[in-house]
């Protein structure tokens, strides 16, 4: 058998198990017997806390294994089969899921929008567009919080976009898949969300968890049957009790929002150090990527000491992305920085 | 927060988290740093270690989260918008999945069968049923070994469906959920399955994994692009290596055959001991699921003291069903014993 | 180029063109300029007429060209994801379409019926048999009038189906490829049907038209944007303008119900001369449908003259099916019969 | 009944019932029986016919009724879950039918195009954007012939295109809704379509035709139980030939491609003595739609003489479109040309 030595990596945030105190949950519970299906007093109990946070309590929550999964689960039961999810040109949903949204049949439309966001010129604009039954419906408008290029929604430009959506009588739907940094970076707090969306999902392969995102509808027409559909579409787990003690322990202590604080702080602070050395970023993302550009060399050295992503080329220069996660420390982004250092110099 | 007071139960192979051996092997891995996607130095030893004990070397493996999704999956690969598979009336697929291989648009057209099985009469009718393009067309036949009933294919007969297969230019997959427990239990080989299938699954969440399948694909035809279809079915796992590790563990040491015998011994020691007090069963199970038959009031007695599924009437009487797993103790099954005896005397 | 000589044929109701009128108010429109897509005119008449005769003017009315486009379009409208439609193992829709329903995502889920009819107690079953999010849901019911095999539902028998539907909250859908022939056959009125189901469609490629069906939704709930989901289903017509003609031509004046009582007619006489001939038929089909049984010698004599369907074997004769439709006349009925006649004797 | 008064429509080409021939051929057929589903003697008369005009005789021919249907046969026919095809984004699947294809699973990913068609550098730079499973894979580029604004393919064009195609492994597929146009306006000939393309449709409905669009496939491997697919997307017609008798009609003397020339010609005229008059075109069509730019009062006063559509807004002004038809007269666009003449001066 072989066993690869592997670089430390920047490349993502789910490249590490899970945090400890998630790990501890989840060996606690060795020794239990747990109903199936997502029916067991954990995911009850995870139901509660995450209710208990937004102040809601009469949202409904559904536990899944994936992003992916939960984008076609909520998705393809929102609309109906003429109708289209709105998204950016940038949104996963479009670029990273390999028609998944399509192959349940609808249409994914996009816009350009800016900085990875959409804006409610977008949605009027993509609504006069459609004009009769010879198009397409748009039934839904599909966002990130973060973006999937690290920027985030301030509470007043997603109040706009969920009443301009209201006004349209379209759902708003909150990819969470990084909702932890999210939150950390902007204004928009988790107890807010309940009026700001339709439904959303709260991300835990990205923030923590071994996986597990968890569906939380606020929306009442949206509810009824829901775990007939998850079913339908191959996401309802078996042992559904392993993501609801994942967040149970997530969500007793703030743990949850814990690691997307501690993401954001340290990509801030190579972000800012990165700065001092003179090196451009493609964006300002206040999250937990973030985008260096380096000349070509540079970044071919840079690769033998660390994982991280290619991004995109920009003017003969090459930017790249880091990711922190809830496993990076304070030490090695200065190990990193250091690293940078004496390779520019 | 509410707890439950649960108890034990036999209600099915899924109730507990993971063997000892695989929890080990996640929590050594907990300080790791891995790719992403099942491109992992884990999947890659699971992967050797699989085909070493299959014999064969040319075979893919991906791993996805759950039985529907491997059945999502392979089905909706192999068959063109026109083809249909068939199976068993009772087949999981068409009964226990809620429509999930229509939803990617096959038909799973069924027939009787016996004792939960197919033979190659049952193919050569339907195909004989199926003349023109105003039906569809059988384009894969779908057995579970163990099937959903506790029964197995002896290699016999799996070898002469296999060549009726072959003979029609038919795929066979086999839905392996329980394939420990059924290789436990019959002639059948491990590394025979490789000439006795095109296709099939490695069930891990129901033989001690916290969750995971294996699919494996003998068939070259079935191999091409397989991990766009799986992530196009949003089966493909960001932290693919967490079912990696399991399945590493499960096959380094044959820890996943010797979880297979340890629940077909305590099925056969708790079926036989129900016989000797009298009490009929449904059907021959050599498996880890039997079916023993009780008067409603009993029924309702044991209920108090154990976990289980009813199954159906019979003729005033009621077949439930007693799982064991990995998790199942002889002891337990002793308590059991007794306390039926008490309740039948 | 190839001319091909034909027996005269008692094969299917659609082997001709259309009915006289028909024809002749397709040339009087030869030189119109109509609107697209169903906008037309003549489309709107159709509608017109159509809700004049079933005294209903709230009812929706959606051409399309054939019947599986109908079934395709309704069922996949009414249902959500991970429901089914219940029918008769007989049911065009399970054994004639190619999966089409399927392919639209949704499980034909059948029960046996008695001669080719659903009764209340079939949905009380089934709907007893589903019972959680693990299987499909079912949502709608489908039957024809006439059915597959001949026979028509009674008032009594509808009636007391849609009850059963409307208790159990579930959609009742008639597919009325053969309506006329089944009106005219049966105690149930045309104006009655609004009463008796949610939406069905009224055959015309099967009654004397070139092509196209009209789809009559009755229930509300079905009817909000259907135009975008025919579209969709690739199933709205760009000349929409030929089938509203057709449609217009045959409520004018009752052409449409004339029809089907021609074909009964016909049939009826086939049916009581062959019966007074000693032949035994395999069902009392009041409809345009019927089958006799010959031996196997006296059918191949029988297609050397005629072209008509083989049915099935029984007990070493073999059923055939005479179809009769708007072109069949009394004079080649009687050549039939005598035919026979002389082959029996 | 009502009546609606219309004013002389330059529309679109789907306004008029059918040619004089076609209809005189419909009827001439009227007391045939013909066998069903395609399979009469016309439909082969068709076939031959067009074979012979293609100078192929080994591809297959599939008559289906609407130009939606044929793309969304065809397309899914090709394409295997994961996969997207390539088009323009004004291509008539991804703009106007209301979502059909991605129904279908399938996403269209579009580039921008210049002039309504695609170039090899749009391809490559496609196929080099989707790197891994993680983005759908491309599986066939889409191109119309003549395009959704009229323009078209020169032989050049369309050879570099398919090379690329070829160099690449994808399917090109040409949407023939106005081929007859196109080719009438064009350096490719008709016989040279099979060297050209993988798969394509003979537009019927706006060429002259009751309805039908005609699928030729030219590869081999698009070839296999395509009828079961045809039936399987609701696309097969029971009175096939009905569709079959207007294509050999079309086909025996050239009628097909003379009411192209037709249509060009008078769109020639009219565009000639528009620009004669000053009055600006958004495009160079030199097929059957032209689109003239218009102040807003000169577009409303001439919509109360003629129908036509309103394309877009040209900076305050907006551009119409006129198409030509089999059914449109020289008098009628002098008629047209002089009453701009009045309206302008």
């Amino acid at each position: 058998m072989r066993y690869r030595e592997m670089k430390y990596s920047f490349r993502n945030d789910y490249s590490e198990m899970c945090h400890p105190e998630i790990m501890t949950a989840l060996i606690e519970a060795k020794n239990e017997q747990n109903v199936g299906y997502g029916l067991d007093i954990h995911t009850d109990n995870a139901k509660l806390l995450i209710r208990e946070k937004l102040e809601c309590e009469n949202c409904d929550i559904h536990f899944v294994t994936g992003g992916t999964q939960a984008n076609v689960s909520v998705i393809s039961y929102a609309l109906r089969a003429f109708e289209a999810v709105l998204a950016c040109e940038s949104g996963h949903i479009n670029v990273h899921e390999t028609g998944a949204i399509e192959a349940t049949g609808h249409k994914v439309y996009t816009v350009k929008g800016r900085n990875g966001k959409l804006y409610p010129s977008d949605i009027t604009k993509s609504l006069k567009y459609h004009q009769d039954e010879h198009m397409v419906k748009i039934g839904m408008v599909y966002i990130s919080q973060s973006t999937e290029i690290g920027t985030v929604y301030t509470y007043d430009e997603l109040r706009a976009l969920y009443n301009c959506c209201k006004e349209n009588n379209l759902y708003l739907y909150i990819d969470g898949a990084r909702l932890s940094s999210g939150l950390a970076a902007s204004d928009v707090h988790f107890n807010m969300l309940k009026d700001l969306c339709d439904v959303m999902y709260i991300g835990g392969t990205k923030i923590g968890m071994l996986s597990g995102e968890g569906i939380v509808i606020f929306n009442d027409k949206l509810k009824p049957y829901f775990r007939y559909h998850i079913k339908n579409k191959g996401a309802m787990l078996a042992k559904g009790y392993v993501v609801g003690i994942q967040f149970e322990a997530a969500f007793k202590d703030d743990l949850y929002f814990k690691m997307g604080q501690h993401e954001n702080e340290l990509a801030r602070f190579l972000s800012s150090e990165l700065k001092q050395l003179g090196i451009p970023m493609l964006s300002e993302s206040p999250t937990n990527q973030i985008f260096p550009i380096f000349n070509k060399d540079d970044v071919n050295e840079l690769a033998k000491l660390y994982e991280f992503e290619i991004w995109e080329e920009v003017e003969n220069q090459i930017a790249i992305r880091f990711v922190t996660s809830w496993f990076t420390t304070k030490e090695k982004c200065i190990e990193l920085i250091n690293d940078i250092k004496n390779l520019i110099q």
